[in-house]
């Protein structure tokens, strides 16, 4: 006897969490599930830019994939999909024979988006995974050790380009860092420039104008400087110039301006919008039905007709919703719509401070650090239950 | 009344003790002592091939200069001496007023010498000082840190030039880091390269054979290459080019082969050799009776006409002798001759081998560590007595 394979591409957010909900609710012979992620870890996005910024390490914001899934129930393998077959209802790996699928959920993430700036591929660092974290931390304290050897500026100038959520969090957490290595390569503090750039009017676009102010004025307090309404308009090795021709010297740039889908979604055939597949109520691609989109690599609007904003809590309400409708599609049961359910959105500005708001409360300082604490653990527990926030969590 | 002024350049092994000896014999009103060095920091150079690995935090081969001096005796300028002027008697400095001198020691060290193989001080790293040790780690650890995201093997590969001393003390740092870096950049250690290659026919010339042969087995177990007889040509920003024509592809080199007097020196009018300055059996330059120089900057002959290696132990003993005989100087009294006491020698091949000689025995393995580890600890107890030893040391 057949049963079903379920094939989910990637252990985000969303892959992880369909993964959870079908190894919750199957028994072992209702299907066979498999799950294909590059590394053997999953990491935490939300948390990238710590150890970016090198304030905690990025053991922290990864975990073993083994760890969190029942391999009596998923067939784990680490490769790299390389193509996906939506005809031959097929997905290459790099290293692995091709695997065959009933129901494909695409949970493929993201990549950067560099909107045409020249340079910016080649030039600028990205706060994309725990490779490229690692090499941001390991490239300013690089360029700082430099300094005394060298005394030129630019080694420790920050550039961040994009005044974002992760731009916002990104400097947060440098400006917690800087004391700590200034001293360590004998560095004066005040020497220290970061330069936040924004082609938007204002930093964190579509935020509370209150919280904005809030953010800036702790920032600027730290000596962050911001230049809104200004687009990069190429990324050089010696820094960035800016439109109207202003050009920063800086040894260090990282982009943080946005993200477009995975190009292999594209690829794939699926109509696309920036790489993203505007799924339906259902998150299934448009045409397929047994392939289902999920986080950065799916596409959501708002009533007002506007895209939804990749995030993490996208990511998991809809591998929630995904995980139980799946497992009702193989009982012959009905699916539910995916409708999704803003919670609140809460930026760090560093270990202590942070700002946001909790469904119609805006909060400030301590309370949301601590708030957005809770935020982190919660995905830990989805993850791996109480067992999982011990070992993993950190306030 | 007016006393004799002593300027001491540079606060290293000879000049620092030196004003030891200076500030422990002479009272308040005998002379007016003045020591001059760039840092506020005096840094164990015979340890400085640790924080340029990574197996121990530069602070470990630093100490501060006011901690170990008596204020009350001796005057500390922090600056850089920027020019010697013998016929004026005076010291020029980068950020102070010039200063005059009755008797002048220098002992500015020496800086790399690299017998003009091309683009070897544009491409490669000295293990010469705190920046530029805290560097070589920083680059390294960036270098390794790229590698997840380039998988180009030249980032993982290390190449040391020079098989003498340093290079080998450097080489087993390396050894003993690499399982630590692999795994904090996700590197399989097998892929690491580290190779060493020496235009002597052997590693450690001159040292004995057995001994020689105890290091290169030991550190060829731990996957070092080495290269002898064979000179590198060229440093790139790849890597080197061998004589013959080999090219190695490495994203870091070091070299380690050979030192030169510091260029002050030779500015200064003083006759030198490669920098140095054959001083007289007082420590005196030819012709110049109150000009004394130790250290590296000092060149001495054996009784088989050899000049003997500038070391840490040279220099100490230097000093050691010239503090007093300046002191007898200044109080009518007879000078003693210099003589050079080799007590052995030992280098450390990572924090638990090590080869040396201790007067005419030949030490290996475990106990050749702690005897290396007995000699840094007797140059904190010099500087600093027992609670130097017990604030800094480190077994």
């Amino acid at each position: 006897m057949s049963v079903p394979k379920i094939v989910v591409l990637g252990a985000g957010y969303g892959g992880l969490m369909t993964v959870k909900g079908l190894q919750k609710h199957l028994h072992y012979n209702e299907a066979e599930i498999t799950l294909v992620n590059q590394n053997a870890y999953h990491y935490i996005t939300t948390k990238l830019h710590e150890p970016a910024a090198g304030t905690s390490h990025h053991d922290h914001a990864r975990l073993s994939i083994r760890s969190v899934i029942n391999e009596r129930k998923v067939n784990f393998i680490q490769d790299k999909v390389t193509a996906i077959k939506l005809d031959e209802k097929k997905v290459f790996l790099e290293n692995n024979d091709p695997i065959s699928y009933d129901y494909l959920v695409i949970g493929l993430g993201s990549s950067p988006e560099t909107f045409g700036i020249k340079g910016l591929m080649e030039n600028a660092f990205f706060i994309r995974n725990i490779d490229s974290v690692r090499m941001i931390r390991e490239h300013m304290e690089y360029m700082f050790s430099r300094y005394q050897n060298e005394q030129k500026d630019e080694l420790i100038t920050i550039v961040v380009g994009g005044a974002g959520f992760t731009g916002i969090e990104y400097i947060g957490e440098l400006v917690d860092r800087m004391p700590e290595l200034c001293h360590e390569y004998d560095i004066p503090l005040e020497k220290v420039r970061i330069v936040n750039v924004e082609a938007a009017p204002t930093v964190l676009p579509g935020f509370d104008k209150e919280l904005v102010e809030y953010a800036v004025k702790y920032l600027e307090g730290k000596g962050v400087e911001f230049i809104t309404g200004t687009p990069i308009e190429e990324c050089t090795t010696d820094g960035v110039v800016l439109k109207g021709g202003q050009e920063i010297k800086a040894a260090t740039v990282v982009w943080t301006g946005g993200v477009r889908g995975n190009k292999l979604v594209e690829e794939s055939g699926l109509e696309t919008m920036r790489g993203r597949v505007k799924v339906d109520e259902y998150l299934r691609a448009p045409g397929h039905e047994n392939v289902f989109v999920v986080g950065d690599s799916s596409l959501i609007f708002n009533d007002e007709g506007r895209p939804y904003p990749p995030t993490a809590q996208m990511a998991t309400q809809q591998g929630q919703v995904l995980g139980k409708n799946l497992v009702a599609l193989i009982r012959g049961g009905e699916m539910k719509p995916f409708k999704y359910m803003p919670k609140g959105t809460v930026a760090s500005l560093g270990r202590k401070e942070a700002i946001g708001t909790v469904g119609d409360k805006k909060i400030f300082g301590g309370w949301a650090a601590f708030v957005k604490k809770m935020i982190d653990l919660r995905w830990l527990f989805l993850l791996g239950g109480v067992s999982l926030v011990l070992r993993k969590g950190k306030l």
